[in-house]
């Protein structure tokens, strides 16, 4: 008998013997499990809602550590720290939202003589500041939106503006956010008119007049480029399309994107490539670009400096297991791939489970899930939170389960998708599956052609289509 | 609003617009995901213990053929073919086991103008037969044992024949079978002792005294190798390794096999694809080998014309799927690769787990799973027959579900697996997901380093220690 006690010769750690996951829901799930690859002991900390979640329960070890609420748990850093010390931790994943892209934090990580699983805190840093991270990307020769650089001091500089980036422009409020205080001119006396106006709305809202001027894009597509890099050098994992939104939300994403062509994927991968070099990017992290299919241009717009939830369509087509390079790369290794050894195959889709009614305005849908079928066989990958008899809390983001497939082409791919979405069952909770069946069947969707825009516009059509149909049957 | 009726614009279906599958457990529902892939109606027959299985639940129709005595359901051709009448089928696929190597079956199945899912029931005849199959190998100069070729004459001519194979040789009766009246002699005078005695045995157990030669291998491995052909063009998917078995059934395999070299694995596929050809082999079949790990040769046995339990580790390495092409091919499209399609990528790993109680030889162990969490995450597939609640029902084999994991080497396949078994949870009855657990820990089996052999042997050291350590506990 030559029974060994240690399970895996796969990898040897070097200064992570135990991570502990700063997170919750699939995200925990999906870091314990690399973690679990790669011969590391997994620690997750979990708030009073979370004491019998599926991550708890896969961890070596779950801490407590506050309340449900989120600023008393998963936004504390201080009771995030403390339960590193606790359970004896040489690192910290913080996963993604809450403190992920928290420079301060990981600045406090790294001061305690932890690891933070990503970049350092001063690149956290520089790319979460918009104006340094779109002078990064000039410097890098990158493409931004076209605009005019700053705040307008006066209409005569917004017209120039507006001349050499082409009208429609946008009217963005300086201290503006979120999509509040844009106004759009179509030609210059348009211009003339809403400047003014929406300065002096821009005063009143935020205290602050300074307005600036952005091609405004009709129909854009959010795409994102997939970037790993160790400090010295880094490599890109092609795109991922992400146009499909509600508010801003993510439903459904692909990749590769339906929507390039060859040139402008190596151009598009390319300039991420050379951006994240630019700041000696270490770990996974995301280039957003806007892609505006018309003119066939991109244009840089934001970093995330951390994992995405869409990341596993990235994984599907690429076969690297960014979880298991992220940990790796913080664990001291250099990056393992050039970019030659990057094929890109095949096509992957991920759909975003939610427990909301799409029904009712896409209300929260929380409670005990009583029923649970997953879909399995070939190309399906579950990446979820739910065990049958789970009781969802309503206290966080509404994402149950990612359904991703994988296949040898797009149309193979939603076809899978389709068998895959007839086979899940989760009873006892309303979720967006439903929305994904009647999404999947569109023509539009199944040919790839939809922006940023169009989710909203096709469930408006939708609620017409319905209301009419109940008004003749009436 | 531009919603399509047809889900799927990825097949259309030229001849097979239904699919009667002809099987039960986890390879029907393996079926129905595929035909519903490829925009196929899929039906099932089903037995009174079936009436609820989760292929049952999954078709588009089952169809009630008879009890659960499988003689009256599964294995009754008329039975079948009546439900094939009932569901409007136009194709059969048989699966594995039941009848689907049956070639009267396969011939009553064309006879009644449908299609067979599968070579030509002229084909399974052949290769059903030992003889032929290796008269078949030799005219493709693909090697057998080597040995009498038929039954030997007398001493002389067994002196001869055991002088040019090489001792030490297998005497076996040629009425026996499965193992039974199999001597072994090392050297020429323990021939000249034993094969008279092998002779009159033979002659009392089987009424036949005709004894042939072939060369024992003592630590051989079983390795076979996947070919799809439509009939004209030939291709291999690459070799499995299953040489961990236990009374001849196979427990876990892999792919590619940890044994070959890389110019040994050249040969052998390409034999296969050879032997194949000279049959003008349509539809997905394996070839299965002996290989003599210390001589580094590989010897033909049989070909199973059929889809095989552990078909998923090849689409794992090579991204076809098998099941989707097989219906293809049946539908009437010619092969859609070509041999350099194919590429050998990463390590993939099956492990069954059988309702079985491994700490008690083995006994079946049916009933009501009242627990079922499934790994999943990257690389981890499960091909199943189970659902929480569902009640095992005892007539038919143990098989429950394949855990396949996949990644880009075999060390890491394993730690992926590792940490897969841990996360399974199948509560309510006995499995051998505990004997996956110990063996996985064992250093030859994490090194490749097994024969056909070598599990039964592991079991009674197992067993032979347990039981040292309960005497010393004592």
């Amino acid at each position: 008998m030559n029974t060994s006690a240690s399970t895996s010769a796969f990898y040897r750690p070097r200064k992570i013997h135990t991570v502990l996951v700063a997170n919750r829901g699939e995200i925990a799930v999906r870091v314990i499990r690399a973690a679990h690859e790669l011969g590391m002991r997994a620690a997750v900390v979990v708030s009073d809602a979370d004491r019998d979640s599926l991550a708890a329960r896969m961890a070596d070890e779950a801490v407590h550590i506050g309340s449900a609420h989120a600023a008393k748990s998963y936004l504390n850093p201080s009771a995030i720290l403390a339960a590193a010390q606790q359970c004896g931790a040489d690192a910290i994943h913080p996963g993604y939202g809450f403190l992920s892209e928290n420079a301060a934090f990981a600045a406090q990580v790294e001061a305690a003589g932890l690891i933070f699983v990503g970049p350092s805190s001063s690149v956290i840093a520089t790319m979460g500041d918009k104006a340094k991270a779109r002078e990064t990307a000039q410097r890098a020769n990158v493409p931004t939106v076209p605009g005019s650089d700053g705040v307008v001091n006066s209409l005569d500089e917004a017209r120039e503006v507006a001349r050499r980036i082409g009208y429609p422009v946008m009217i963005k409020a300086a201290a503006g956010g979120g999509g509040r205080g844009i106004r759009v001119a179509h030609y210059a006396a348009q211009l003339d008119a809403e400047l003014p106006l929406a300065q002096r709305e821009a005063q009143a809202a935020f205290g602050n007049a300074g307005a600036y001027l952005e091609r405004f894009i009709a129909r854009a597509r959010h795409i994102e480029v997939q970037v790993l890099g160790d400090g010295a050098n880094v490599i890109h994992l092609f795109e991922r399309e992400c146009s499909l939104q509600r508010r801003r939300q993510k439903i459904l994403e692909e990749a590769p994107s339906p929507s390039l062509k060859s040139e402008q994927r190596a151009a598009l991968c390319e300039s991420a490539t050379r951006l994240a070099r630019e700041v000696g990017y270490r770990s996974a992290g995301t280039l957003e670009y806007l892609f505006d299919e018309t003119r066939g241009e991109f244009y840089f717009i934001e970093m995330n400096t951390r994992i995405q939830v869409e990341h596993a369509v990235t994984e599907a087509i690429t076969g690297v297991d960014l979880l298991r390079e992220m940990l790796r790369i913080a664990d001291g290794e250099p990056l393992r791939f050039t970019q030659r050894d990057i094929v890109l195959r095949g096509a992957a889709l991920e759909c975003r489970i939610n427990a909301e009614d799409p029904e009712h305005d896409f209300r929260p849908s929380p409670g005990r899930v009583d029923e649970l079928v997953w879909p399995a066989g070939p190309g399906v990958r579950i990446d979820s939170l739910l065990y049958q008899g789970y009781t969802i809390p309503p206290f966080y983001d509404s994402l149950l389960a990612k359904l991703i497939v994988f296949d040898e082409s797009r149309p193979a791919a939603l076809a899978r998708l389709d068998r895959a979405l007839r086979e899940l069952r989760i009873g006892g909770v309303k979720t967006t599956a439903s929305l994904h069946r009647v999404l999947l069947a569109d023509d539009d969707v199944r040919a790839g052609r939809y922006h940023t825009n169009f989710l909203e516009a096709w469930m408006s059509e939708q609620r017409t289509a319905t209301g009419n149909r109940e008004e003749t049957a009436t």
